[in-house]
C-alpha cells in the first residue's frame, strides 16, 4: 500500500516546477520511489552510490536554477550524501533530500539500516523536517503537504539550499497489484518574490559615500553568468571609474576586467600603486589567496552586496553590507564616479604585462600540465561549460587569464571529492558539450560518477595525471618534508586506460606536446561516446616549470 | 613550526597503546599528518578517499579491540568520514577521528575547505572536542592533554565507539628546516577496568526467577568469537538445559546451537512446540528478520545482559536487563537448570532435519549465487576470517549454517558502503587468509579500497556478480513492480576484470560448476598478490533457485 501523502509530495514537487529526481536503489525507500518514478513529469535516474548521487544532483541543479530531488533508503545511505550536501549547502544550490526512515519507535532497536536521521545533516542544511508517520487525523496529511511546500519554498528562498525530509516508514512499502495509485490535486503554497530596492534616500547617502572613494576595487565572487551584470561592470572598467578584479569563477571576465592578478597581486614592489580605498564585493567566494592577502594587508573599507543571508568578512575589512540585487546597485554607479585612469592604469598596465609575458613564456616552457592547460584553454568550444576540479587544476585555469565559457568548480567546501560526480549532472541538463578539467586524485576519488546506465557523451575529460596530489610539490611547506611522496602527494599509479573501457569512453593519452596539438584537432568534435584525454606529466617537473614561469614573467 | 600540544597528542596516543593510524592527505592537517607519521610507535599508512579511510580504519580496529586512528584535513573530507562513523558507533567499535580545522574566526569567512566541523557527526560519535586552538595559557596546554586522554578513554569505555577531536589550526603548517621534533613525556591518564560482576543477592533472585522457565532460549546477537562463552554455551545445549539460536554474526554458531532457523522458523505448523517463555540475548543485533518476528509474537519475557549502556527491544518483550559481563551470567545457569528434552529435541530435529535437506537439494540444485556460496563455503581455510557484505551475501551465508571461522559483517548499520574496506582493513592486522564474500553493488561501491600503495596479499574477494541488486528479485514486493530493473535491481553492467588489472588482483572468472570446482582446487592457497573469484549468474535464475530449494526443504 502506498500512502497518499507520499505521492501527494510528488504531486506538489512537480507543480512547484520540480522536474528533476535521482533515486538510489533501496527497500525502505520504495514507496518514495515508485511514487518519483511513475509520475508524468518528473525524469528519473537511478544512481546506486549515493555519495555520487547527491553531486550529480547538485550538478544539475546548479545548472537548473531550480531544485532536484534526492531519494535515498534508510541507514548510512543518508550520510553517503552529506558531503555533497556541504557543498550545496556553501556554494547555495537548492536540493530537495528525501531519506526513508523506520519510524520513531524503531530507531535504536538494532533494526537493520536504522541510524539516528532526523537532523543528520547538522548545520549543513537549511533547514530539516519530519515527515509524519502515520494520517489517521486529518491535520496529519495538511502536515505533511505543509512539509513539503515549505522545504521547496526554503529551498528556493535566496540564499538557495539544501533542503530535508525525513520520511518514516512502516510495512508494506509496495502497492498491491490491483492498487489504483493516483496523483490527486494537492494545494500547493506559491511563493512569489520580490527583488529588494534600494530607495531614494539609501541611494543618496550610498552616492554621497561613494563620493568619498578615489580608488574602487570590485571583487566579483563566484556566481553564475550574468549579461546584465557584466554589461554594467564592463562599462565601469571601459570608463576607468572602477578596475574590477575578477577570479575564473566569477564568470564575469572580460577583456576590461583584470584577471592576472594571482601573477603580480603578491609582489611588494608594486602593491603600494594597488591599494583600494574601498573594495565592493557581490557573488560568493573567491579563489585567490593573494588577492585575499593583499585585502586584508589594505586599510580600505569593505561592502558587500547580497541580498539577504549571512555575510562573511572575507576581507577583515567589512564596514557596509547592501541588501540589494547587485545589479541595483551598480546602475547607481554609472555616470556617479569620476573616472580614475591612474589607479585603473596601473591594475591594467600590470595586467597586460603578464598577459603578453604568460604568452610568450608558456609557449617557450617545457611540456608539462601548466602548458597543457594552456593550450587545452585555447581549444575550448564557445558553448562548452567548463567544470574545474579543485587542487591544481582550478589554481592552473585561474592564472591563466580570461574566460568567456561558463566555469563550475565545486568552491562552496572546495573538496576533490565530486567534481566527476557535478559534470556529470551537468550533462543531463544540456546537448553542449561539458569539459572537465581534473587531476589524477580529484578523478580517481570520484569515479563512481560514470557508474550508471545513462549516457553522456557530451562529456570530455581532460585528466591531468601526475600519479600524486601535485599540489604539495607546488607548495613550499611539504615539498620539504621526507614525508612529501608517501604522506602529501600520495603517489597514485592508475591511469585512465581501465576506467575508459569499463565506461565506455575513447580514451587518448597525452605524452608530449606533439601528441597534444594532434589531439586537440578532434577532441572536442561531437561524439557518441564520452572522451577522455589523459595528459601524463611528472609532478617534480611541474613544480620546476611552474617556478621557472614564474620567474620568467617577473623579469622586466 | 608545529605546535608541541599536536605532538603531545601523539605521545599520548603511543603510551595509551594506540599503534596504528589511518592519514588522509590534506594541508590544513599537515601538523598532525608529521606528527604521527614521525613517530616510532605508530604505524601510519595514507589513503586518498577518505570514505575508504574509516572503513579500513573501523575493520582494523575491529581486530585489534584497540582506537585507530583517524586523521584527515579540513572542509567535506571530515564528512567523507561519517558513512563508516554511524558504522562503527553501533557497531561499538573504537575509532580516534581527528579532523583539522580552520579556528574559529575563519568559519563562515568564505575560505577554502571549510565547513561546520564542530559536532559535525551529530548523534552518531560517542563524545566531541575541540582542541584549543592557542596555548599561551599554561592551562590550554593541560586542556588539550585532558581532551586526548578523555577522547581515547571514552572510545575504549564499554560500548566502545567513535569518538571525534577537532584540531583548529592556523598557519604555518610545517615545521622548519632546523626545528627540533620532540616527543616530550606526557602525563597520561590510564584507565582501570572492572568488570560489572552479580552480587549473592542478585544470583539468588535469578536463579530464582530462571526456575519458573521451561522454554528457555538464548540469542547471541553479533560479537567476537569467544571461547569461554562457546564452551558454557555447547554445555548447556548439550545438556538441553536451554536452546542456543545463532546467527552467524555471533561467532557461537557450533554443532550444539541451531543454525538453520532461517529455513523453518517462519512456518506457522512448527511454531508452537518451538515458543519459548524466556529469551536470553547478549551481544548486539542478529540478521534472521523470521527470527525477529517470531519472537515479538511470543509472549515470552526477555531478559538483556549487557554490562552497560543503551539497551534497544528488540523483540518488544524486554522485562530485565542484566548489567554483567554474559559470562558471569551464563555460569550461574549451568546445573541449575532442569533439562527439557522435548522442548531441545523439537529445536534440534527441526534444524537437523533442514540440515540434511538443505544440503541434498543444494547438490540438486541448479548452479547460481547459492550453490556457488554453499561450496565456496567448504573450502575455507580453518585460520581465514571471513568479511560478508551485506544484502544478499549475508542472508545466504546465514542459510547455510553453523560456521568456524570468524564472521565480521557491517551489521551495525547494515549498508553495503565500506565492506572491501573494511575487509582491507582487517588484511592490515593478520597474516591469516581474509576472505570477502561480496555482491557486486557493495563491491563496486566500495572499490577505492584498493586505492592505494600498501599491499594485501591475503585477501581473497568472492565475487557473486548477477549485475544488480538481486535482493530485490528475492523479495516479493519489488519483484512485482514495472520499476523492478532500473529503479530496484539497477542493472549494472561491470564485471571485475578490469578492476582486477587497475589493483594488480589475480582474476578468475566462473560461469559454471565445473569452472568453480576446478578454481576451488587452488583459490585459496597463498600469494604473492590479492586474488578475485568472480562467480557470474543471472538474477532471474537465482531466484528461481532460491525458491525451489526453500520449496524443496519443506517437503516431508
Amino acid at each position: 500500500m502506498i500512502l497518499q501523502p507520499i505521492l501527494d509530495l510528488v504531486t506538489i514537487c512537480a507543480n512547484k516546477g520540480i522536474k528533476q529526481a535521482i533515486l538510489s536503489p533501496g527497500s525502505r525507500c520504495a514507496p518514495i520511489t515508485l511514487a518519483f518514478a511513475r509520475h508524468p513529469d518528473i525524469q528519473c535516474r537511478t544512481i546506486s552510490d549515493e555519495r555520487s548521487a547527491a553531486f550529480i544532483a547538485l550538478g544539475m541543479a546548479q545548472q537548473l536554477d531550480n531544485p532536484v530531488v534526492l531519494v535515498c533508503t534508510s541507514g548510512s545511505a543518508a550520510y553517503n550524501y552529506a558531503p555533497a550536501i556541504a557543498e550545496a549547502y556553501f556554494q547555495q544550490i537548492p536540493l530537495l533530500i528525501i531519506t526513508a526512515d523506520r519510524p520513531a519507535e524503531w530507531i535504536d532497536q538494532w533494526d537493520g539500516q536504522t541510524i539516528r536521521q532526523s537532523d543528520i545533516y547538522g548545520k549543513h542544511i537549511k533547514t530539516s523536517f519530519n515527515f509524519p508517520d502515520e494520517f489517521s487525523h486529518k491535520d496529519k496529511v495538511w502536515h505533511a503537504h505543509r512539509i513539503v511546500n515549505e522545504a521547496i519554498n526554503k529551498a528556493n528562498e535566496y540564499p538557495a539550499g539544501p533542503v530535508h525530509i525525513n520520511i518514516p516508514l512502516r510495512e508494506p512499502f509496495y502497492p498491491e497489484s490491483n492498487e489504483s495509485f493516483e496523483y490527486n490535486d494537492v494545494r500547493i503554497i506559491d511563493t512569489i518574490l520580490a527583488s529588494p530596492t534600494l530607495n531614494d534616500v539609501s541611494k543618496i547617502q550610498l552616492k554621497d559615500k561613494l563620493s568619498q572613494h578615489q580608488k574602487i576595487l570590485i571583487i566579483p565572487g563566484q556566481q553564475k553568468p550574468n549579461d546584465d551584470i557584466q554589461d554594467i561592470l564592463d562599462l565601469l572598467a571601459e570608463n576607468q571609474q572602477v578596475v574590477i578584479v575578477s577570479d575564473v569563477i566569477s564568470n564575469l571576465q572580460s577583456e576590461k576586467t583584470i584577471t592576472f592578478h594571482d601573477h603580480f597581486i603578491n609582489s611588494p614592489e608594486i602593491q603600494e600603486s594597488l591599494k583600494p580605498d574601498l573594495v565592493i564585493s557581490f557573488g560568493k567566494s573567491i579563489i585567490s589567496k593573494g588577492l585575499k592577502n593583499f585585502l586584508r594587508a589594505s586599510s580600505a573599507e569593505h561592502w558587500h552586496i547580497q541580498p539577504s543571508g549571512y555575510t562573511p568578512d572575507t576581507f577583515q575589512s567589512m564596514s557596509k553590507i547592501i541588501a540589494s540585487e547587485p545589479g541595483d546597485f551598480f546602475n547607481l554607479l554609472i555616470g556617479h564616479l569620476p573616472e580614475n585612469n591612474t589607479y585603473a592604469k596601473a591594475w591594467k598596465h600590470h595586467d597586460d604585462n603578464i598577459k603578453v609575458k604568460l604568452e610568450k613564456t608558456l609557449n617557450e616552457a617545457a611540456f608539462g600540465e601548466f602548458k597543457a592547460i594552456h593550450k587545452v584553454l585555447k581549444h575550448i568550444p564557445s558553448q562548452a561549460k567548463l567544470h574545474i576540479a579543485n587542487s591544481m587544476a582550478i589554481r592552473y585555469v585561474n592564472m591563466l587569464g580570461s574566460r568567456t565559457n561558463e566555469v563550475i568548480s565545486n568552491r562552496g567546501t572546495s573538496g576533490i571529492d565530486g567534481s566527476n560526480s557535478t559534470a556529470i549532472g551537468c550533462t543531463f541538463t544540456t546537448k553542449d558539450p561539458v569539459i572537465l578539467i581534473t587531476g589524477d586524485l580529484a578523478f580517481f576519488y570520484d569515479r563512481n560518477a560514470f557508474w550508471h546506465n545513462y549516457t553522456f557523451s557530451n562529456l570530455r575529460v581532460i585528466l591531468l595525471n601526475n600519479h600524486a596530489g601535485g599540489i604539495f610539490r607546488l607548495i613550499e611547506g611539504p615539498s620539504k618534508q621526507a614525508e612529501l611522496e608517501e604522506f602529501f602527494e600520495t603517489k597514485q599509479q592508475l591511469n585512465a586506460s581501465n576506467l575508459a573501457k569499463e565506461f565506455d569512453f575513447e580514451y587518448e593519452l597525452i605524452l608530449n606536446e606533439n601528441d597534444l596539438n594532434q589531439s586537440l584537432g578532434h577532441f572536442f568534435e561531437e561524439n557518441t561516446r564520452p572522451k577522455i584525454l589523459e595528459i601524463k606529466s611528472e609532478s617534480h617537473n611541474n613544480a620546476e616549470i611552474l617556478k621557472w614561469v614564474k620567474k620568467e614573467i617577473q623579469k622586466i
